[in-house]
């Protein structure tokens, strides 16, 4: 058993899955015996906050350089340095508990690396209590049922496996909640778009990307009425436009998710916007493209893109 | 269950573990209901021959292009692309079950990648085969504890925690082996020198690191009869002399490893010779310096080298 405490956080904008994991592990490894804390890299968004609030668990402390306080660090939820802390190279990374591919990742010495091609960090938590023989209490029930509901948008990804709805119809009686319920309460919370500014629409969860010669954006926010942007397609196109002149863009791409109805509205700008009608076969009408049944960025969104400018 | 066979294998250069855990990963997989295959990237050496003879089984196939026969490959007992197969970038690792340090590994999709700090790959294999409630054959018993007693040299390696001691003795009555009594058997099989070549000697086994501004090339050899080696130390010297030419090296260092008293020999060749006497604090005497208790190149020579070159 180590003295020195050890810091355990998720990637950088924080999501669901990155709060909550890192929250579960930190409450499985203290009742293993371990000196850890959970800590988070930036904001608590309202869906995580839903989370939290309806399992009574206080948010990890926001932290920006972990170094000043570790030298020892358990990532969850992701591997990639861009990700991670700001100084991340500071400090020795002795645990990863992940779900995503790996790259941009390195160490000096072995270490213990968990990665499974699942739909969330939080399915492999729970199969970690198990293994330990450890109870999983209330709390990390709802907590782990949570970061499932959300990575999976209520098992309508297509990122889901079979092994995260297991994970979380075990769960959900331990928590004490209705999974289409709660989750889709859960779910609303986060996808209230009405009073975020067109710049926050647009950058609130956007990733660049590389396609061939073009640099792409694509975003993405969940909504129960996609009416909370869309009424508001002018001036959100207006911010769009901005990015793409500032940043040499060929194509910025905002997805509106429904998460009801598990489709998505496409806007986009820029000198490639004919890229996604030829890519998802559908017509910009009045500005909008519906992709239907489409939900996930990275299986239904960038493949195709990719393959068409890449 | 993929239809397409999925192939397994270690590193360049197969030492005990590679070669054990490809076979025993493909029989825990193959009793699992996939489709696999253990292959070798190398020559089998005299210490695994001894292993695989002990319980009959056959070596795994040795394969150049994996790319000429899947598309999914398994990487056991390393990650990195230099030691891995040539063709390694036009396949898909699916999965890595392995002990050692992350580096030069990236992939662009998620997979099953399972590292834990143990002195060796069969250990983690050993833990697998409970996980999935799959029994261990008295053959592949005898393989995992055979990689472990190669790895920790008998449980002397600095490398050797307790895990691996624990499943080597778990393992050992399944195999129907006495560990003492096969592990000297068989490490001696491997630490047969007389017959090698003085270029064979030094370069069986070594690695080349940059310590600072030096390059310098660390051989190691295990014996039983040190004399193997120290009879031809001119000759030996005279081969070391001729890379440290050829090369531009600052120092070419040879440790012959005492695999029954747990000592090293040094010998060694180049302007930064007295490195190893500042490094260990001792004295060459004819050429020669005794490394009392150093057995582990990672962990007891490299460290000190570096630190003082680096």
């Amino acid at each position: 058993m180590s003295e020195e405490k050890v810091l355990i956080f998720g990637h950088r904008n924080p999501d669901t899955d990155t709060i909550c994991s890192a929250l579960v592990y930190a409450d499985l490894k203290t009742k293993l015996g371990e000196n850890v804390e959970a800590v988070r890299l930036g904001e608590v968004g309202a869906e995580t906050q839903c989370a939290l609030d309806t399992f009574g668990v206080t948010a990890p402390r926001m932290m920006e350089h972990v170094s000043d306080e570790a030298s020892k660090v358990i990532l969850v939820d992701h591997n990639e340095r861009q990700q991670s802390a700001e100084d991340i190279d500071q400090v020795q990374v002795t645990e990863v508990i992940d779900h995503h591919r790996i790259a941009n990742f390195e160490t000096d010495s072995p270490l213990y690396y968990r990665a499974e091609p699942v739909g969330c960090t939080a399915t492999i938590l729970n199969k970690m209590y198990k293994e330990h023989g450890v109870e999983v209490s209330k709390e990390m029930a709802g907590l782990m049922v949570s970061a499932i509901i959300s990575d999976s948008l209520l098992f309508k990804s297509p990122t889901c496996t079979d092994e995260d709805l297991a994970a979380a119809k075990e769960l959900a009686p331990v928590a004490g909640i209705d999974l289409d319920e709660y989750g889709l309460e859960m779910l609303k919370a986060g996808a209230n778009m009405a009073e975020k500014t067109p710049e926050q629409l647009i950058t609130l969860d956007s990733k660049e990307f590389a396609m061939g010669d073009v640099k792409a954006v694509i975003g993405q926010v969940n909504v129960v009425d996609a009416g909370d942007v869309l009424d508001r397609q002018a001036a959100v196109e207006e911010a769009m436009q901005k990015e793409v002149e500032s940043r040499g863009l060929g194509l910025y791409m905002l997805a509106v998710t429904d998460i009801l109805n598990s489709n998505s509205i496409a806007l986009a700008v820029g000198d490639k916007k004919e890229a996604i009608e030829q890519a998802f076969d559908v017509r910009f009408e009045n500005g909008q493209a519906t992709l239907e049944g489409v939900v996930s960025r990275k299986k239904q969104i960038v493949p195709p893109l990719q393959k068409l400018l890449g």
